[in-house]
């Protein structure tokens, strides 16, 4: 095992040689393993099975969950959401089954109708910018890009976006907003520090109307006793004078069904507000029974952090699995390859040599294992350095994970070979 | 009991404080209605708590609706929708718990991105119009209002929208759609005839992405064994060589839980495509085990028809009611008041004289009895004749009921006395 970066060309065929024999090996397996996305596998879906034997529907409050009405969300079930986000009730709005769709909503909002201390509608302004902390989460920066807005990569820290560069791209009157992921970040696995949640809400903006997307979807998704959290960006926001500008969001798909649970957002009692005027054209309500069948399911199975604990079990040692199988395969090549080791969340970030991300995609993809798309985590979808992979562990049994780890391993290795040789 | 119309003044006023004296004592009751939505009533939602029953995740296809993924619906519920609206499964897309949010994004579709025959997208056009049959329901309207969009009132017949005016305005390019409840329209209840389905297929518009909502709320709403019926716009549409002109909706709101069902659109495979490429870009996918929940439901319940037989048996009543009512208490006063007689559906209309409506809603509100608001069956909530009334009979239990309309009467009594005495 030496340093690929300071082999010699033979050295480097005679690797490569040996790479695609394995490489071989693995491509007659048959493997079809689906990396993709963050998706629960059925093992963690099972944990929820009682959800669908919950008959509840009339809220603490005498509220029929059956019939039309509470736009905002049943009461019960916004006193529930706002303790999970840390919010009053007031300031909370539960909605349907997607996050990501109230997120459209948002930005929806302020295109159609513009956010207080915004001079007009975002539809009216020239050019609207907004700050894509990258690698990010495709699907937010997808929700920017479809409204024609101009996306800004802010490269990511351990401790959350580059802090200098975001405070110096907000003097920009047309950056609007910015999304964030600030616990087990997609797909880092980082959490904010203190600071940046602190120079976050303190920071001064160009546009009265910026907003941070706070999407806080793994805020409960640990994997050890460690539980990372950060700070509460609304309260920070409202302490340094700018409580209009944070826009919190979670939801229960990674905890129950995905793509069947519910979603909330926290904000000022004045963006609830708006948002509720502006949702009202849009929708009549969103569905109340699920909404309760929730809340009463998570408290019967003895709370939210007992269920999330039964995720963990599961999802822990796939993670440890594919971060044992990277240091046993790229530990000992040289610098070919970084990652990241979250101690929660859905995801981890490949860091490959430049230029190589895209080629590993492929090569494990013509062995029979699908990954996100290399630069998909980059507004647009493209990695300006070609060097970002997205791994999704949940989804395959463990078994079958360790071996697309390996071959991820090898795929790795292999493109970096080539890569040198293109230099040699 | 003489014709108001052929009283003196002193008639009148005499005729005045006899009603006057009938409202104080009605107002004495103490009355506490809510008539101003088209909501089932509790014993409605009854007939469906099994729903909450069904534990069913896996569709007949092998898919598992509680993770990610299908997102125009799951494939058995595709079928089952597409039955339902007489189109093709690969014709039918299957959402979440709200048409009125499915008519939402189509607008917004043909506003952001745009319809194909479409020169560029709504928002890169000077002007939008839009056709609105009125009466008609205020949601609607409501949704391209907020797109800025001109509403132009066509005036509804018993066979539907007048032709002749529609036929005429969609000879303006700006003119991009109309708004359709086919059968059983709300407030009307009436049921277009085949020749306005036909003619809506068939005529020249100026626009080519002109497109019709067709809002099929109540297809399933009969009242008795004559089951009205429309023809299938889809069908007629591609006849004329116009596929992709209707997008049809549904929605389980007003069978099961309303705010809690599931929804579909049927429309070309053009179109599908279209919303399927747009709505990735607002969401992940719709809740899947709802939608199975449902077909799996009425399966189990005996079918869909029969379910709605026993929503028929506790509705028909209730408007039998109003009808007797407004018989015995407006028929011998000459021409003051006329009203729809539906036979499915949620709502009637009841027209006063002109200029009488706003009063005579404000009356029965003064008196405990909340009607929906004077005009909002109109775009922009204006009633140009000041003269139409939605009464929604579902909510209200049948003794109650019977006394709203009885005050209802008695309020379009006192307001035609007192236009009569205005001219007098």
């Amino acid at each position: 095992m030496a340093d690929y970066l300071s082999m010699t060309k033979p050295q480097l065929l005679e690797e490569q040689a040996g790479l695609q024999q394995q490489y071989d090996a693995f491509a007659q397996k048959g493997l079809k393993l689906d990396m993709s996305r963050g998706k629960p596998s059925p093992e963690q879906l099972d944990f929820s099975l009682g959800l669908l034997e919950m008959t509840d529907h009339i809220d603490d409050t005498g509220v029929d969950a059956r019939n039309y009405g509470e736009l905002e969300g049943l009461p019960e079930t916004r006193r529930y959401f706002a303790s999970l986000l840390g919010a009053k009730p007031e300031e909370t709005f539960v909605a349907g089954n997607s996050s990501l769709n109230f997120m459209y909503n948002m930005v929806d909002l302020g295109w159609r109708k513009g956010f207080v201390q915004g001079e007009k509608p975002w539809k009216d302004q020239e050019r609207i910018k907004f700050l894509c902390p990258s690698p990010g989460y495709d699907r937010h920066f997808r929700v920017t890009e479809v409204f024609g807005f101009e996306l800004l990569i802010v490269p990511m820290t351990p401790d959350g976006p580059d802090m200098d560069i975001v405070e110096d791209l907000v003097q920009d009157e047309a950056v609007k907003g910015i999304w964030c992921i600030p616990v087990y970040s997609n797909p880092d696995g980082y959490v904010y520090s203190d600071e940046t949640v602190r120079r976050l809400a303190k920071m001064d903006t160009a546009a009265g109307d910026f907003r941070i997307f706070w999407d806080n979807a793994y805020f409960a998704h640990h994997f050890t006793k460690d539980h990372k959290t950060c700070l509460n960006i609304l309260d920070e926001s409202r302490k340094a004078g700018h409580e209009d500008r944070p826009l919190m969001f979670c939801s229960t798909s990674k905890m129950t069904f995905a793509g069947a649970g519910a979603c909330a957002m926290a904000a000022s009692v004045a963006n609830i507000k708006l948002a509720s005027d502006f949702l009202f054209s849009t929708t009549i309500c969103y569905d109340k029974i699920n909404q309760l069948r929730h809340v009463r399911y998570f408290a019967r199975e003895g709370g939210l952090e007992a269920h999330m604990q039964r995720h963990a079990a599961v999802i822990a040692p796939k993670f440890k699995t594919v971060i044992k199988t990277l240091h046993a395969e790229l530990d000992h090549h040289g610098k070919i390859a970084r990652w990241t080791e979250p101690v929660g969340g859905y995801f981890l970030s490949l860091f490959t040599l430049d230029g190589c991300a895209r080629r590993v995609v492929e090569l494990c993809k013509q062995a029979g294992v699908v990954l996100t798309g290399a630069g998909a985590a980059y507004p647009y979808g493209k990695d300006p350095s070609d060097n970002h992979i997205r791994i999704a562990p949940t989804y395959p049994p463990l078994d079958e994970l360790e071996l697309a780890a390996q071959l991820l391993c090898i795929c790795t290795r292999m493109a970096s070979v080539e890569k040198l040789l293109e230099i040699a």
